[in-house]
């Protein structure tokens, strides 16, 4: 798997807060070993990586952590069982309360790239906050507003095909797993250039025994 | 299990788009029976409830969806299983990405009594978003500032208890499953108060093999 990026030099991940916590859940008795051989394959170069009994945090550069936080997915999928994963990403406040971030800081854009496929099909419910507190949104000069922030990322998501429809406080994504976490990521990012603190959380599922279309037809 | 609600009349919780998701899931091979199990017993009475492969949607009263979604997680991780469960709770804003409800609405002050104990132990990741766009906060005349307002949830979590720490992107709550979505349920409301749309997540473990204190230390 590889994510191509464009980054500016400064500040760096940790002094903007970027990073992910991971939940990966195996529908399986021997979801231990599933686990850490997920965990123990995948490439955790240039990360800060803390477990404990609900979760794993993942720090650094938003390619890094991508591209972690993917392969781990992808492991524990691999392994044929029924697998949910909640994913959260934030950037532009590190703390749990605390912010010395200005809520105008201007922040790098990045943007990642398609990943390489992984083969494994996700469907997903993917929601968005960009916690705006109503600073201006920089370089456009438009009021804050969280909503239109937010259809600005459902638009990036149709235009790569991973988009299958609205749910109560969610898009739902369907697609190879790659594809749907690069979405995830370039929507953040894409809202991250004009408001700095923004977070998304995605609920996927592989695997499942249950098929059930978005029309809710279960096939 | 009961709650105990203190609530206006109008508007409805369809109206101001008050609900859930709700995706629980159970690392052993047998998932299937639990998870129904757990479903069948729980009290959906007064909710629209409608499940796909990724999450299942619940909507109605705030405090019919916390007796639910309690049920169902105490339901499937009384079977000793280790279950990881993650819930959204979101009100203030029926849509994906339409929003019909002012920033400034009023919305009516709801209460959440402490739930009988379920005898079960959670360990939990909070994270609360009050999504203000700017408008300022109701009833105090205060500026907007998210990280006031979780600050403020965070002291009612001290307050009863749960609190178990800060983590990065989240606060760490620990008890009784019955107290620790008390909490959580009851941050989001203190907040929805004054900010007219506010989400939260959680993610919920339980029977988790590897029981690792707040100090990194693993027992």
């Amino acid at each position: 798997m590889s994510f191509a990026v464009t980054e500016a030099t400064t500040p760096t991940p940790a002094q903007l807060g970027v990073g992910a916590r991971l939940s990966v859940a195996v529908m399986d008795s021997d979801y231990v070993r599933i686990l850490l051989a997920a965990l123990d394959r995948a490439d955790a170069s240039g990360l800060e990586i803390s477990t404990d009994e609900i979760s794993t945090y993942v720090g650094g550069s938003e390619i890094d952590v991508l591209r972690y936080v993917t392969q781990v997915i992808a492991g524990a999928a691999s392994s044929s069982a029924h697998v949910s994963a909640q994913l959260l990403l934030s950037r532009g406040c590190p703390g749990e309360v605390t912010c010395d971030l200005s809520p105008t800081a201007a922040l790098p854009a990045v943007q990642v790239s398609p990943a390489a496929r992984t083969g494994i099909r996700a469907a997903a419910h993917w929601s968005l906050y960009p916690l705006t507190d109503g600073a201006p949104t920089r370089s456009e000069g438009l009021e804050p507003d969280h909503m239109r922030d937010i259809a600005a990322a459902v638009e990036l998501a149709r235009s790569t095909g991973t988009y299958a429809g609205s749910a109560h406080f969610a898009t739902r994504l369907d697609g190879d797993l790659a594809d749907v976490l690069s979405t995830v990521a370039s929507g953040w990012l894409l809202v991250g250039r004009t408001v700095a603190h923004v977070t998304t959380h995605v609920t996927l599922s592989m695997n499942s025994p249950t098929t059930v279309a978005t029309d809710g037809a279960i096939r």
